[in-house]
């Protein structure tokens, strides 16, 4: 890195320094995404750490601006004055400053002529001033470094031990999450990309308070990273008593960021693992130099019921590669062969292993102890492992969110009109198990039209570069909505989608997306967005049915004044003429003289057949005693019971379409001293009617 | 990783286990990606090596397939006979036969009533047929690890110092290339992941001839990683004669890939490197077990011009955090502080070192020591680099492929109709100098409708994850293509971008994109593909206009024939009449009558009056000298007249406004006894007249 080096001298880097120079492998890549990113390495560590103990987790974040200013108060440098002005970016001399106000003044012309074109908060106006502010805050904001924040994260897990603390925060690539099990972190990097960061902006260190559970100490520690030798660097270790019993971690580090460009990510992504993670408490406050930009929010926890955390399990022997393989024989402390692949290997029983042994050939004893195998032994072996059928891994090590949690999440989070929840059998990639478990929501709040999908990995939020993801891929283009009566385009679709594995194919150590290159992953997320879609589909048709039942009641309702005026109308001059037989209907005949005499007789009316009446309609009219608005009272009625049948069978139908057969419950007579009779079936209930007692 | 350690327990990995186990982050995402980025990166590790002696490279590739039976005679491990038949995955129970060929069965079944139904070739049946296809592949091809190739690559550069090679090849993050310097390797991981993977799946380590320019022996290494130290392991060292006086590299290793799926992958990139490379030959070779399967693709060299190598630079004082300041304050070997700015940094010129500590304050003097400086003495500095205005860099360190290139690049990639290429001006960010160069082409061979975009990155192409690109964004979403003529879906666009940089953002080690949200490089990228778009819009135009006056000579041509005939026929009549002057003409007169008596006198024609024959038309045609094929020839010439003079005229226009002034150019004459008169004005040329010689 020193330029002075000569181009072609063989340098080495450490692990920190690569990841120093190449931060945005890790997610590093602007000072606001390092402050987003340093908030979630955290977080994720803090939620990791409860849940190892089996504790419902409480996190506290704090991120507080820290001006210039202060921050240099903290690091002894005081204030100077500036000496030598022209040094400075902001310096303007006085021709750049009459540039600009020439500039100014010309532009704010502009925006006179264009109002006067256009008036006040017209479209080209509000672009130009849109324009003017722009340039503006391009011209003044350009300026870097000068955005400070101090960021602590406290949760009530499990603590480090004392002596580990350096090792764990201060060393690239140490860590303890190493294993085959589902965490949220895995490569070692988040808490000290984070302590880098901070290395190269403020330079201040790491402050960390630490406790186990049950322990009479709490440590302290102040430490930074040595970047060329990856090694940390201790100011300050003490422990101090720890009276309460209290347990868990709090970690402070100082860094540059950029509240203002991040912040909607930042409270998005709380949003997001507050909402797959209901069982954890949150508590968030952004405290700004001035009161009135502070932010505070609270999660509150939504149950207790806490998924049962994900256990290590053991490699499958379809995933390991031959170094894996030679690995794995070197360190074993198995005796034999068989025990070796017994113990060391997932889904290998004792029996299987006695068959491989025997397969393997070339000499191969299953009482040989592992370490002795030659190369070419070790190549057979894995070679074998590869083409041997294993049964697929159960699953049962890993912790999905659960789809009662998502649901409720989703919920929450959208208040959907409709949501539909499904998860997925374990399936498997590369002898990895993993889970995918998805919710898909219609309607809601703050819904955009369209797909929205929310990405889950080992149940921390995705929010970036969600252009490549699977989930979203999936989403997109392999779910055709239509055939689900899904509009994809305007109606307002949320796709929430979890995936859980030992292994999470991340693209880039970011954990920022999934590759969509994995088929077996393709193909578990369109199954489960699917399952999701099949029952929209029922509660939509239903809707929509619903809707329509809605309406036509609406519309016969409507109608009612005016049918039962025209009935009553008809009935009151059939009255009438019931009443005066003789009289006849001013209407007929008198004026259609001059026709009879065109027309002929076939226009000529039937005098009226007498009225059947069988329900005395009509002396009810003639008595007054039916009126319009009873017409209009009983045709209401009607409808209405329409509707009420219509109900009533439309719970049923549900009830029926969603596989409730009716039971038979009785309360049981204590005695077998009754007889019963015939029974009476109504939609709910079965009455049997009792017919004798002895 | 080992399983069996505790789960908390605090684990330190090496970077060699760290790609290892995350090798997706370089681009080693699946076997067949794992070919595809093994080539790549021993391709561009070839050019870089060429280049840095400023050798026209010449790059041989080899992609040899190595059957597994083949494999396991290298590695001595013979075949063995399977002995428990159904350990194995293709191992297929009685009932799964039985399963398999009733489902067969029926699919056929399926098939037939299929092509009953819609025919043979109806889109249903091939939609069902592919669908058996696809199920058969999965059902047969799911396994892995069969598949193993031979990968070897030869250049004519630098060749590796002996002692040196194992570090180079065997050991995670050393490299050369760590400079400040535009390279296409950067990250010291490319031959090494290629090392790893090898390792991984066949065990076989990597073999290496090297001789440097003029060296008389050559070094042969064969060497593998030991990846849980991160240390080279030689199993072979030794010098050969070196008679013929080659420099250069050749490296060979065997390993897991998958041809069939990333062929087309290896092509584009080759095709690709091509076109940017036009100054380099490559050969290509893949040899397939079967000879019919081979392939063998030679890129010629197409020019000789290679474009100056790119220099070394400093770094820029705004792009240096806290850690590098203290990093080289602590490696300089400058003795005094102004020494070490004006050394150390780019764009400090010794005035301007002087000012800078005299800014500092806090007691530090020009000649005090870099190395006594006091920790807060460092922050002041650090703070003080970026509150300064420096010059931005000059990019003259940089190397970008050059518009001649570019074209010619594009040019025989894509054959257009219409071409139009860029040079942006140097551009910073982060204190890093990168320049953007664009090409934009209307209309070819093998191009899609729409936006394609080919993506070059300090002259390597980019194939994988094009969709977050910054290039393919810009090109996307931030042309407004219909404002150049251009339209996005129909017109057949290819959009060329490379860009050179000493830091290129990539997004993960894998240099598969470039991010989108450097705001620099997004203004410059959309920048130079609008100055293309510019030139484009005026070929464009012209082109409508071209196109539309060939239409109209077209339609006017089409006319002649009847045109002439009707004019024709009009003066052949004329000339009868002419001929026979008191002859009646027998349309005239006659059958009017009946009418005349009811219209009147307005409808009676006047006698014809006397046809003023100038050019003496009617004789010539009473003479037959002037014929309908005549007439239309001459009409077939004035057409074509127009056309040329519209030619000269857009020929003219095009000349001016490419700004070809006409320059005074005369062939003198010796003597000076000439006079001359006046001048005649021609489009292309001025004649002068000579009026006397003495």
């Amino acid at each position: 890195m020193a330029p002075k080096a000569k181009a072609d001298a063989l340098q080495q880097k450490s692990p920190a320094e690569f990841f120093a120079e190449n931060k945005n492998i890790a997610g590093f890549d602007n000072p606001g995404k390092c402050l987003y990113t340093t908030v979630r390495e955290l977080v994720e560590n803090a939620l990791d750490a409860a849940e190892s103990i089996s504790e419902l987790p409480h996190i506290e974040i704090t991120i507080e601006e820290v001006s210039k200013a202060r921050l240099n108060r903290i690091r002894g440098v005081e204030h100077h004055d500036r000496l030598d002005e022209q040094l400075y970016q902001d310096f303007e001399s006085e021709e750049a400053k009459k540039k600009r106000l020439a500039k100014e003044a010309k532009d704010k012309e502009k925006l006179q002529k264009l109002i006067d074109k256009h008036g006040e908060g017209a479209a080209p106006v509000e672009a130009e001033r849109k324009k003017m502010a722009a340039a503006a805050k391009a011209a003044g904001g350009a300026m870097r470094g000068n955005l400070f924040y101090r960021v602590t994260v406290k949760d009530n897990g499990a603590g480090m031990p004392h002596r580990d603390i350096p090792n764990m925060l201060g060393r690239v690539l140490s860590g303890t999450k190493y294993g085959v099990k589902q965490t949220r972190g895995k490569f070692g990097l988040g808490a000290k990309m984070a302590l880098i960061w901070s290395k190269m902006t403020t330079g201040l260190p790491f402050e960390i308070v630490s406790a186990r559970p049950g322990a009479a100490n709490k440590s302290h520690y102040v430490l930074d990273i040595d970047i060329h030798r990856n090694e940390p660097n201790v100011h300050k270790e003490e422990t101090l008593p720890n009276p309460g019993g209290w347990h868990g971690s709090e970690l402070g580090l100082t860094i540059e960021g950029n509240w203002s460009h991040y912040r909607s990510y930042i409270v998005r992504y709380l949003r997001q693992i507050a909402v797959i993670t209901p069982y954890a408490a949150f508590t968030f406050a952004y405290k700004a130099e001035e009161e009135k930009n502070s932010l505070r929010i609270n999660f509150r926890r939504r149950t207790d019921v806490m998924p049962p955390p994900p256990r290590a399990t053991k490699h499958h022997p379809s995933s390991v590669d031959l170094e894996l393989v030679k690995r794995l024989l070197k360190a074993t402390e198995a005796k034999s062969l068989t025990v070796f692949l017994r113990k060391e290997f997932d889904c290998v029983s004792a029996a299987l292993a006695e068959r491989l042994v025997d397969e393997m050939q070339m000499g191969v004893e299953g009482d040989m102890s592992p370490r002795n195998l030659t190369d070419k032994q070790v190549v057979r072996l894995h070679q074998l492992l590869h083409e041997v059928r294993f049964d697929d891994p159960r699953g049962d090590h890993l912790s999905p969110a659960g789809e009662y949690n998502l649901r409720l999440g989703v919920m929450k989070e959208v208040h959907p009109d409709l949501i539909a929840t499904h998860q997925g059998d374990v399936k498997v990639f590369e002898g990895h198990a993993f889970i995918v478990e998805a919710a898909v929501s219609v309607g809601g709040r703050d819904v955009k039209s369209g797909i929205n999908s929310y990405r889950f990995a080992n149940r921390i939020p995705l929010l970036f570069e969600q252009g490549s993801d699977v989930i979203t891929k999936t989403a997109q283009k392999r779910i055709n909505w239509a055939a689900y009566k899904i509009n994809q385009a305007a109606d307002k679709v949320g796709v929430f989608v979890s995936i859980v594995s030992t292994k999470i194919p991340f693209k880039g150590a970011g954990k920022e997306y999934i590759g969509d290159d994995v088929e077996e992953m393709v193909a578990a997320v369109k199954a489960a967005i699917q399952a999701c879609c099949v029952q929209l589909k029922t509660k939509i048709v239903r809707a929509i049915a619903a809707r329509e039942q809605k309406l036509r009641k609406k519309n016969l309702t409507k109608c009612i004044p005016d049918a039962a005026n025209a009935i009553f109308s008809v009935l009151e001059r059939m009255a009438k003429r019931e009443a005066g037989e003789g009289e006849e209907d001013p209407d007929d005949g008198g004026p259609g003289g001059a026709e009879d005499g065109a027309g002929g007789a076939k226009r000529r009316r039937l005098a009226p057949p007498p009225v059947r009446d069988d329900k005395g309609l009509l002396p009810a009219v003639a008595r007054r005693e039916l009126t319009a608005a009873t017409l209009a009272a009983r045709l209401t009625e009607y409808v209405e019971r329409i509707d009420t049948d219509m109900a009533l069978e439309y719970q049923v139908q549900q009830g029926l379409a969603a596989g409730i057969a009716k039971e038979p419950l009785y309360l049981m007579p204590l005695s077998s001293r009754h007889s019963h009779g015939p029974e009476l079936h109504a939609n709910t209930c079965v009455v049997r009617l009792l017919s004798g007692y002895t």
